[in-house]
């Protein structure tokens, strides 16, 4: 978030630049509206496949819920011995660090007076299954290296178009999770 | 994956346990079968909102083409300057890792033999946006913690419905890269 240019503030690429600043605002001077927990529910259809609802949250003082049903399965393919009803979990991750950098593109962007005309993504996730099915000690389970890879066109020099991008990455909060892990809770009630 | 026991290998929890079996026994004559890599492409299309297509992966010696058109957008919510349009990006984690978790546990169940009729999470996240907004240099941007809380029902013992759980999580892909961390390698062509 670039609290450090504040010269152009007119609503750009679809980001609503005065808003945000004053949403900046409000939480600075009310540092615990930027408390928020994010939920999923899911459960299980049949062999590799469920299915999440993701239906409210906390944040900014209160519940909200959002404006759309939004349910998304889950599966593992033909070739993992499943049935490729949806994709796999560890795909979901690639989204979500797709989409986290975009946001943030657009937003800084917008509140250093640029205006974006395109911005892709191509993210890859290495992965080797010895680890998941327990046919090495020394591979690891989860992706061994992720890489995103980002076109990104607008009305300015290339250098500062590169800048947006480093500025969304280190203001990231899914780059965060993924570069540097959470700690991760697993409870259960089995009956 | 339990390599530690194979005495119950008729499919089960829709489950094709002895082709689970079978591809396990192939892998380990053949480690670089275990070598993939999973992709999405993201395109921004305004404000906070995105969209991920997840098409193709390669593995098993050759490249896979998903069997469903596979599109998924993320936006932020009003509360957060954004319209809404679809969940945040750090809500599909959530997903991601109640997803791995469920189809490691119908795995794990089925080649343990036991059948399940039952199991749900809820997955929370608790995030501190003082982070993301650059208004604290000591709040992470990331989520600070993630608890899974699972209901698990099936024809086992308590006790040994929870070692399926335990088990899942200990080769949950998933649970490995939010728990530990990964590289991540963000490039940019701009133009």
């Amino acid at each position: 978030m670039p609290v450090e240019t504040k010269t152009e503030r007119g609503p750009r690429n679809g980001v609503d630049t005065p808003k945000l600043f004053a949403t900046l605002d409000a939480v600075k001077n009310q540092p615990e509206l930027a408390k928020f927990q994010f939920r999923a529910k899911n459960r299980w259809i049949k062999g590799t496949n469920s299915r999440s609802r993701i239906e409210g949250f906390a944040g900014a003082g209160g519940e909200h819920a959002h404006k759309g049903e939004y349910v998304y399965e889950a599966d593992h393919p033909a070739v993992l011995v499943g049935e490729d009803k949806a994709p796999t979990p560890v795909e979901f991750l690639l989204h979500a660090i797709a989409a986290c950098l975009t946001a943030g593109i657009a937003n800084i962007a917008a509140a250093r007076g640029v205006t974006l005309t395109e911005v892709t993504s191509t993210v890859e996730g290495d992965i080797n299954l010895l680890g998941i099915l327990g046919l090495s000690d020394t591979v690891r389970n989860g992706y061994e290296r992720i890489r995103v890879s980002f076109d990104i066109r607008g009305d300015a020099p290339a250098e500062k178009l590169k800048q947006i991008v480093e500025q969304s990455r280190s203001r990231s909060a899914v780059y965060d999770v993924l570069a540097h892990g959470v700690p991760v809770d697993v409870a259960v009630n089995a009956g």
